[in-house]
């Protein structure tokens, strides 16, 4: 069974995107955690916190380390999250002396949180380098038909005649904008969550700072207090995300729109209907259109988990266990999409020349 | 990669409810999308607008008939539904004169439509009988627990004491509401959605109505006009199961607050903690909220796509296919994990006589 | 200062809609609080509680009671309800022995939530005379427009022709189906509040039951326990209104998808453009759009406050009393909206013989 | 009639807000609109556009202008913006030759949306410099309790015992953060809109930039190319106040479990009840709660509302109207009433000494 659509077998042809839902498998969620610990014990070795070779030990065991997924989600249904039965196979793993020292200090939110925000980082560097080439796209467009005639529309009804320039514009300017928001989140956005048992790092004295900011060092995430009880990163996040779906729904609306009336647009490929061969349905298009909407609605969840009562809340965590995952699926998605529709808009626009020499 | 909660490696153990997922499988489509054709084309027959003969044969050749995933998946990417593919292959493994008979006079839609209608209500036979024992759990409850007292809470302040069974009756009251809600819901609200490429049945001409009624009856659905463009019954469907999502959440609430406040309520089980082993956490209790608000926001989505443009709006659709099949997972799940929940209640209240005979 | 756009000093002309935004000022909350509290008494004496002339002193001194707007809106910031400050002032009017009597029994939840109702339950009236009228609207459109034809669009794309009668019949059958699920609701969704401290009536012993019948009676609501922290009804009913404005959302988005292509409808009227004078705007089928998406919204609040804690949650009720009247608003608006758009369709669809027999 | 709890004759007691609500009236939108017909005049003077008597007849002329509001509300009936009917008081009032040059190379969207600009930017001030109080009252809360004891919950279980610090700090936290985001998107994310008719300045020729800068300039606005159809800022913008009253949230529902434990907070004031006159109600903290969950659901359309089509969206654009007000006004009152309740607490915490040794 493989229920969201993004890895649907048959769902996924359109809607999925390998590249980013491997980031949220079960087993990518595995190596991150495994990746937490290790670092974690190197790093309090780094303070003097552990003794080098035990932590040694620890890196070398979870190398190699396969968890047991079944007994995993025993776990999961018995503790409601899955660090506590993942740490007892880590430490069965380990073995002797060093097997307690595994998770020292940590607690399950830290290992969960760090490991979202490592594959949100990765997750971000993507959906960056596809923002950019989906604008480099739209630059060579501009290039080929900006100077060409598209009438425009205001509420609906056909207004004076612009060119396409002005439309292409209008769609590049907010990815423009929203990359540079993405940039500017990303200098301290993706930031390791350390806080142990109640997020004072209490079982560290004084070294709890120091320790916290050689683990940041060694997974490459900004180093922050814990923020365990404060999802506004997390949420801000996802609200970037759907700044970049709703205006690749704008782009699918409007060619759609252009799609129905015919002349303005020339678009290759399209999908098939079973009950009449010969139309070409716009279904890139419309797929931005609902990515854009099913995004808005998801924002709404992470807006809801900022109420996340006293020091972890397990009812708004899950909550974005269930939102955040989809609405950067949907992301990835909806940019793989929009590429992939811009590369098949032959042209836009009417030839001044088609319009006669009257028209000003 | 398995990335819904309902069915992820290890997130399942909590969130998962295999009964309900198995429906919607890409394979509990695919049977469903077949049952849909294999029914038409004995309809077909039963109406004299197919030969007996090839209406057999179609039934019978689909009766073994295993698509293949991945070209499907090729379909799904090229035409937006994966019903063109799925038809041809159909086709060729009906094969000779009867091939061109399969899907006659029906379009993407139907099938698609049908197909989840086909489910949904198994999901709501399912989910009703879940209402009901969930019922029955708390009418034990109520029989064991309801004279013990328990104080009454207004705006997070205590007021004056109550019986345990004014708490379990206000939690009671809006499930056996709803399940009337679904009741009434499912005597017309699983319906057969037919309509050919633009819903006028327009291959049929007059037989239309005669051929759609020996439809529905073969496959045990409402008969009614096509209703492709028209949502609502769809996005009541949806609402009402956020009906009970909702007044379950507020039993996860109210058990969540007397967890923590620890005298009136005695609970098994709870989840451990990886930092403090001690810890019982009411995580059941804690999963009822997030679910609650989990499809109180897809429920946004469903009513999003009401706005269901001319005669079929491909984003408004794909929109309900990211969002309807969740919410009745998460449906499913909570009234599972209510279950469990309550299962696991000791006690609730206070015994009279801890309180004295002068608290009035 | 007058922010809803409802009553807004120029946006409510024209979203605002005065008969039903009348139903939801302070001084008809105010009039239907005094007929709570005016209704109580009697029938408090009706059932042996109070004395009649004590009831009768009440009933008339409420008669021509007219609160002090401003002290009220001192109480509300005071104690978070209005109804303290609200009682305070009833019973000096009321003066003398009576005045202790007043809103005996009785709590701040039970005025607040059965004003609500008592309203709701005339604004549901109007809604569906509304939604008859509307009906009947569609009705002269099919018998006058009905055989003319019209290209089906299926993805944004020309499909197939179809007759206007069924594009029309597709928007009137969800509104047909709504209306009957709101007299569904109507039986027994209007019910009387009334439970007292903590939802027990614990103030009448074994006479409370008979109490609240004669209080519904009087009050013209049907008679229910009490339903305070059982918001289900509420909710569904906000559901129910969204259905209506997500129905005429899809008319609205036809209409202006019509008005976009320009042959198959002729519209009167349509607003005006400060730069274009020339252009008609289908503003009318636009605001249907925006008022679909608005209580596509709110709708997800309402089930986020089903999560109600405890015996009252001042909490999810505030958000009640921010998003439900608003939706009520929003729907008799659209209802009045697309009754003025239909008016202004001169024609839908195409004469039969423009089309001649070539049609490719 | 007044409909929105900010301004509602007694709800505003509690919700309202008038610093904020006056921004928002009909006269201050106004005002803002005058003040942009009569900086657009000025700037085309100084542009060589308009002739300088002209422009400063203009100025001059609406700087006493007071409109008709009745007129202006038939106009909205009529047009579905308030703009062309205000145009022709306003030329009305200005008379004479240089009535036609009023709005001259305008369109309704550029007023309306720079009108909202430029009282979003006012808005802002005051919610930035309402945030720095609100840290400040943290500070001094640090200061006082700092030191105290609390016993962490995790999972609505207690966990291990912490100093009020860190519970205060993770409440600070984040809004220190979100004036940090608030004050970098107010370096350019408060733009002048100004693009003529279909937002190409069509009537300026070459000069249309020089004009837009010169308009920017005069009315303190980022200059930047017309952003009509692009509503990412406004967005983003909504998405930075949710994130004010999500964390604001969290400290509503901290302090209201606080408040029902009892002994680790000590809280002034509160909310009376009708039933019960001894209950203090923490109707300050629930209100946060409320207000998070209310911007939590109006913030899904904002983001609905990117979906924005070809030049200008009716329907998205009224979506923004009815939404984005109120979001606002949530968020003023949420830290006005923030403010209130941290004056509330007399103390947070626990003295240490309290706890001795033989904690059970």
């Amino acid at each position: 069974m493989t229920l969201s659509p993004f890895d649907h077998p048959f769902l996924s042809g359109l809607f999925g995107d390998a590249e980013i839902a491997s980031l949220f498998s079960a087993e990518a969620d595995i190596a991150a955690m495994i990746r937490f610990e290790r670092a974690l014990a190197l790093a309090e070795a780094d303070c003097g916190i552990l003794a080098v070779d035990i932590a040694e030990t620890i890196d070398a065991a979870l190398g190699t380390f396969v968890p047991d997924m079944a007994a995993l989600a025993d776990g999961m249904a018995r503790d409601g999250v899955v660090v506590p039965g993942f740490i007892r196979q880590m430490r069965a793993a380990v073995g002797g002396v060093a097997a307690e020292k595994v998770h020292f200090g940590a607690t399950s939110q830290d290992v969960i949180d760090t490991s979202l925000v490592l594959r949100l980082k990765v997750a971000n560097d993507i959906i960056q380098a596809r923002l950019d080439a989906l604008i480099g796209d739209l630059d060579g467009l501009l290039e080929r038909d900006g100077d060409k005639l598209l009438m425009a529309h205001t509420r609906m009804q056909a207004a004076i005649e612009i060119k396409a320039a002005d439309r292409i514009g209008a769609w590049r300017s907010p990815l423009e904008r929203t990359r540079s928001r993405l940039a500017h989140f990303a200098v301290d956005g993706f930031a390791l969550q350390f806080g142990g048992a109640a997020g004072t790092l209490e079982r560290f004295g004084d070294d709890g700072p120091a320790l916290r900011a050689a683990l940041a060092a060694r997974l490459g995430l900004h180093d922050q207090a814990q923020w365990h009880s404060q999802r506004d990163m997390i949420t801000e996040f996802g609200g970037l995300l759907s700044l970049v779906t709703g205006s690749l729904g704008k782009i699918g609306q409007d060619i759609s729109l252009l799609a129905e009336a015919g002349a303005e647009i020339s678009l290759a490929g399209g999908g098939g209907s079973s009950a009449m061969p010969h139309k070409q349905n716009p279904v890139a298009a419309e797929l931005l259109v609902t990515l854009a909407r099913f995004n808005a609605t998801q924002v709404s969840a992470l807006h809801q988990s900022l109420v996340h009562e006293q020091e972890r809340s397990g009812a708004a965590w899950m909550l974005e266990w269930m939102t955040l995952p989809p609405t950067v699926l949907a992301t990835a998605s909806a940019l793989r999409t929009a590429r992939r529709l811009l590369g098949d808009v032959r042209r836009i626009g009417r030839e001044p020349e088609e319009c006669g020499g009257h028209h000003t």
